[in-house]
């Protein structure tokens, strides 16, 4: 008798991403390091979190152009929660970050994106970044959750 | 012999609402196409992502109420990233829509939301909203992903 | 004969979260009944959702010390939608609370984290928290539904 199984509905895959930041609102570009990361699940139907685990950094969507990335995202961040001016945060572990910590709180830190037949169902014009609010240079690691079938 | 195979786990459907939006800040109810798009997929117990390809709107919640929806909100979105001021997205591309972008990173593309029973777990006086910052009338498909049993 | 099933893929738990609030931007770390939930559910790999049902409160990360909680993210949120002035939002309903809605809209109502051999992939100094914008204590109810195998 030959029994053939169902497939088991939808599974779970973890990767990671690993990246050097120059900090200061540096807005990396890591598309491409998260459809590969899709692409090695050989998953085709679902949703993909990319989640950043600290508290001075998020994951969000941007059209990467320059003048979005290097000037007019970080003025408005910038507006919403200055740097150079005082923070509790600061006053109490003098890491000069009180703003980086506020922005990620406002922007959040993760982002989860549908997949369809193997793509990442984004806008022509959309790329996933990550934003570095920190005062600092850092290496960052962000997590890739995949979930579909 | 009978075999009875178990259920199967989660699974995954794809579902897409078309509308149109007047920009400028225009915030659109979309909770009764989410909705029928949830109860389209007969999936119970699950989450459901509501997700915008594209780099100028966004989907969030909201009391969908015209002294929120008309003027409070937009007037916040100002705020955060005026309009009628220079963006450095503008001086290269010349679309005007500078702040459309930066408001769209900041609030985010995309919402997941529980649902249980086959019914979304929203408050009673939360909607699932389209906002759209874009400078002008558009034609909009959101992503509708929805996971579950 | 024996016929061993294939384990069923992912699957789908719904808990909730209770808790009291004071309001005024009170800002509560809910990660240890996030964490008891996850550990009932006996999931190992997946995401987690919380979700705040409401329209006056959000959730988000942050690294938990006094300093940013009762200072830095309230004076940001004060600045981004300020209290104390004229909403339309109240002019209709009277609840005074139109900068709470704004706020909540902005930062989103919930927040999808990956889990991974039973424990959320958070940064070591970063929380899971619901942020009570209203402008009254109150009794909140958060959702978590956790999907994974």
């Amino acid at each position: 008798m030959d029994v053939s199984y169902p497939k088991g509905g939808s599974m779970v895959k973890t990767d990671r991403i690993d990246l050097k930041t120059k900090g200061n609102n540096d807005i990396v570009d890591i598309t491409p390091e998260v459809n590969r990361a899709l692409s090695d699940s050989q998953l085709k139907n679902g949703i993909l979190t990319a989640f950043m685990p600290g508290s001075t950094a998020s994951i969000t969507t941007i059209e990467y152009e320059p003048g979005l990335v290097n000037e007019d995202l970080p003025k408005a961040l910038e507006t919403m929660a200055p740097s150079g001016v005082r923070y509790a945060h600061d006053s109490a572990w003098g890491e000069g970050n009180g703003h980086a910590h506020v922005r990620a709180s406002i922007v959040g830190p993760g982002l989860t994106v549908p997949f369809s037949e193997g793509r990442l169902m984004l806008g022509t014009w959309q790329q996933i970044v990550l934003v570095d609010y920190d005062n600092r240079a850092r290496s960052r690691e962000v997590i890739v959750q995949i979930m579909g079938e």
